[in-house]
């Protein structure tokens, strides 16, 4: 069997939740930035699909530069307009033209990415009219390929050093940052139809206690006037505050919430949108400046720069060591303990197997006292998971093309 | 009452019936000019709607330069694909802006816009995936208004020398070709679905000879070998034939008829679309540069180079004109004298009114005899047709923002 | 030899000089449908003298389709301000892929047709900022070919019923009409750099009475304030009734001027523009919409629909016929008689060489007398003339892809 | 004086130059990512010129979006082809009506932008043609503003929870990774004029050895065939490594060099470009994905994920924290010591200053002992220079508008 180089340490680090200061942020699904990660990867599973379905495996694409220009707006109590729609534009290459023996076989790619993109924002987003309020455009460049080569993770060989990160498990403020936007894009918008999608969560915790600042946008047709807007926000707010401290369970934290704290109601400044979206009205959005693929912007904890939405699943070793990366530190923070802090990093080796990285450094710390006893048993159990999932690369791939991993 | 300026005259021509040659065309609904004629009419009907739900009449607007650039496709016998999805650019400008007193109103010019092109395409082309297999994008300048304007045709002054054409009745060559498209594209669709939208019937008469050339693009998932494409071609062929001879009734005319004369079966040519849309693969569209508003391109008959796809109907005197001119000669065909030619030509005048041309000409010869004697009473009965219209101005707006004329 | 079916007769219609009404107009070169038929040309000739280059001979395409999307401008005395660049679109296709053998050679069409397109922008039009008040873009498809096909007009067979038509000599009212704007943007820029380039002229002649009408857009910083956009307009308007007088020599003929009548100097309306262009605010442009290919749109002569402009000069018909009737037209005129009105329409044959039309016909009539006896004499030589130009189709391939022929 | 919140702290982690494993990544100029990140500065910094010369400060402005779309090209031994040209499309928005009183001043927002991203690729890239090889658009929002806000970096408040982070001094890893590309792009471009601006340079060192590997697309035109590329790469080769050496100056470091691993001599797979620009063929480029503000990717190091090209310089705290960050640790590591690790994270307090940070946290750690005891000095040193960069937060704006520091 091939050497795996991975080391599994002590963490060299105080455990975050230990620490004083702590800060996380999750964009919200309507967020421009989320809604281009999110269409990069519909993409790219919709033409893993295609491709599965003409061939049997994934082939080369990467989708991963959806760029929107916002449009124009003008929102008011009871409903408003949408002068100039956005304008979101697909970018990226997808193997078009296949060779088969003295054949060619051309593939709907552009089709099947613009059905791809349209369909997730009509299911998403209910108060968008997909068919007049967003200009969707594509530029795929239309690659070619024979039908010889290697067409799974685990076959390829890393042409690039790359890399791959990952922590588990979530503190509390992660775990009510993430939970805060679900509950408002779920559970809430049964109860309050006039929240929007684009949502922004701000944890910032400074020892026990925790501020939570939530931007929301709030959709004018269902907002008669500026006294319901008042009303509406303090019931968000209500509805939000429970919902975290639900999230908080037994633990010892104090918790303070602001919502749309850039209003202004003397001025009637307010924030309104006739879409809940505020890429109708001025706020562009990228692929990858968003969240990571665990769903949260975490500047105190190790982070790739990686655009990990959009990016192809079986060549692309950024986009798959940083999903196996989370993979490997949530099985241990699941199976080993789950009273540590994991961290997980897998380097790759230029001209060897995916699966045989130069590295992948397993560090451990408990959370309760500084060196655990029981750290040996530990190191033994995570070197076997991150054995596990080396050896089984391709199940990365599958996860990832059927959408059972988060990649924003 | 002001002063019409209108003449009627003998036609000081020989009528094309009784000369030797005729050519008429007829592009057919999904022939890429056409296809830009029809969204750019959509267009301006639907915002001629909005405003007129908004303000009780039509505001500024023209959208007349919708450009189409062909995609890339790959069809087969049994069904294609597309490759690459046609571009469609809507391009004009409408008043979206309104100041009302210290107020302004934003309309949603760009959306609606958005929304007609795209009912129009789905309604219109049932082979045609108009989520995936269109890039519909828009360039549309926002212009400003204020609401003390004039919005009749009526109370408009012509401020440009323009120009309107029309004649009437149509020749049995008119007639045939127009009938021939309608035929393909209305009858026909239910008994040989592979016929797609795309029809190009060109019609040149030598004498009593009548030729016929069919170009049809056929739809590639109703046919499943060249076999099948060539017994459709012949059913094809057969009931153009059958339905020109209904049209021709009892005319003394010869038929001959060639539908895709291009197809060569022993090199495999066929006229073979996904779509039954030649934008498919190649070939693009504009506005104005296919048939004129009567639908057809008649170059032995007076012909305007006007775009009338688009325009709006309250200022823009060539449109109003045009249509116009058509309306008073089929008028005069229909109530006056069906047995002679009639040519109508109405000339703006600078800075008068829109129903006070410089000169609305009527032009009428008998088809029978040279100068036949009931000529004086078809003149003032004539006289009084155009006088109507022409008094009737509003009538001509009305009659096109409902869509009760055609314009391409 | 190939039987050219020739046919020359008397014009079965009174000349239009000596008719009562006679309208012409001429787009200037600034006028954004002239913009757009002049990069179409320029594009193909471009490309045709790339292909002639690399294969010594063209290559198919066809670039007849640039649309031109009007931006927004501030312009004010003394100099204002380009808001939003108008933006141009290059639309078409261009065989890109040639197959030599086993090889593939790949030419670079885009870059081409953008350079090209930039370099026209850059000659013609001094007071416009191509590098930032242009935004220029192409969406050509790029067909492909083999090296085994026909590379000269005379060679190919028509596979279109097409037409062609053309008319000599010149009106005095046509000549005027050219020549003013001629005058305008030529000799004139130097006295007066305030004029603009896009200049409108409408010439109506009514009996002995031709009145022009001149629209000039003014460029705002050469004209200092109102008073001396007055001045200048004065100005203008003696030079270009000099020059009109000049033009008309010793006709018998009452001239009647008009410049930029839509002006309100009370209400502070002036045609004013920053880069001489009406495409820089509100003014859309298309291919095939403004002037025929003898440089005038004249509603009462024969006209073709047909969009010369950036049609390829090898396989087009439509572009070729239109070409050489005029070329005809203009040789029988020269040669023949200069005192008789000329019409020439040649209409293609399906499935005959280019060079055999179904029909040539050249019609004439004495401007003098009704049946000039010399007809007989005119009917040997102009039949001689046309036998000549069918039998050299090459060469007005070769006149168009020089430039030496007008296509708008 | 206002509270500044600035902690200077131990470094709770072991220096990275003693540990293990160090990873530096450098995109050159010439990487999409890079392209776009520049253009986007570019654009901000002619913006906050214009601005500054119409009204003596910067306005509202964002230009941080900038999307490139790959385009085709055809590269050949001696000079090939660009096929389709590569498509930038900047996006952003600008204050582009400003409401002086009753007037409103139009700017030339859109057309300075576009001038600036020419300019600025014209001069970087000599191989590229602009003119031609590019196709530049842009969507710039255009906002409105009047003239009572507030206009320095110093006045405004945060609205929102922002971070900034910096470290110094560089480790030999991170000096060699930038000064490898920067030397590729500078010197060496007179000596081998056939290597390109697209150069990735990836640092991996595991303790003393330090691993360099090169990516440099090289430009066809100057390399005549495979003989020549061979020898062209070994003498790169040569040159990099040399300079690296004097770049290690007498540290103790082994350094072992690839340039372009990927080309397989056999397979004839040679990194071979028609401009130096690896965008001509696939790879598209985005804002914010490439280097950080200190002109690397240190994923062991900490980062912000903030897009730093291409914001303003006036309300946008990300950016301006950033800056200042890598500015006080700069600072401190070449006034206080040289010889110790120092990070530095400021984090803005919203609705306070932007020059009252909620934290401005400085950690150092002596490189040599573990507890250093000239600590305290270090300290007190560290807290000045942090006060004093908050005290001229507007500095900062400064050396970001005239171009003194880096972005990416």
């Amino acid at each position: 069997m091939a050497k795996k180089n991975i080391y599994v340490n002590g963490l060299n680090e105080v455990p975050l939740p230990k620490r004083k200061i702590e800060i996380v942020e999750r964009k919200g699904i309507g967020h421009p930035d989320s809604v281009a990660d999110a269409l990069s990867e519909e993409v790219s599973k919709a033409l893993s699909k295609l491709y599965i379905k003409e061939f049997g495996h994934v082939l080369h694409h990467n989708t991963d530069e959806t760029q929107i220009a916002a449009g124009c707006s003008a929102p008011k109590f009871g409903g408003g307009t949408i002068i100039d729609p956005s304008y979101i534009l697909l970018v990226g290459r997808a193997t078009t033209n296949v060779h088969e023996g003295k054949e060619i076989k051309s593939l709907p790619c552009k089709p099947v990415a613009l059905k791809a993109a349209r369909k997730y924002l009509q299911k998403t987003f209910p108060n968008l009219d997909v068919d007049s309020e967003i200009i969707l455009d594509a530029k795929l460049g239309m690659g070619s390929d024979d039908l010889t080569g290697v067409y799974k993770a685990s076959g390829h060989r890393a042409n690039d050093t790359s890399f791959g990160v990952g922590y588990a498990p979530f503190s509390i403020t992660d775990t009510i940052t993430l939970g805060t936007e679900e509950f408002i894009n779920g559970p809430l918008k049964k109860k309050i139809p006039a929240t929007g999608h684009d949502v922004k969560v701000m944890a910032s915790r400074v020892g026990k206690k925790l501020t939570l600042t939530v931007a929301c946008a709030m959709v004018d047709r269902y907002v008669k006037d500026a006294t319901e807007y008042k009303s509406l926000i303090e019931e968000t707010h209500d509805a939000i505050y429970d919902n975290a401290l639900k999230l908080a369970g037994s633990e010892d934290i104090q918790i303070s919430l602001d919502v749309n704290t850039a209003d202004d109601y003397k001025k009637k400044v307010y924030y309104l949108t006739v879409t809940g979206m505020s890429q109708e009205m001025g706020d562009d959005g990228s692929v990858g400046r968003g969240n990571r693929c665990n769903g949260l912007i975490t500047p105190y904890r190790p982070m790739s720069m990686e655009a990990t939405s959009g990016k192809n699943p079986i060549t692309h070793i950024g986009k798959i060591y940083n999903v196996m990366s989370k993979l490997i530190a949530d099985d241990v923070a699941r199976k080993v303990t789950g009273d540590a802090e994991i961290h997980v990093r897998i380097l790759s080796q230029i001209g060897k197997p995916v699966s045989e990285p130069l590295n992948c450094a397993v560090e451990l710390r408990s959370l309760g006292i500084d060196k655990d006893p029981k750290f040996a048993k530990w190191k033994s159990e995570a070197e076997s998971i991150a054995t596990d999932w080396l050896d089984n690369i391709d199940k990365v791939t599958e996860l990832i093309v059927n959408g059972k991993v988060r990649t924003f």
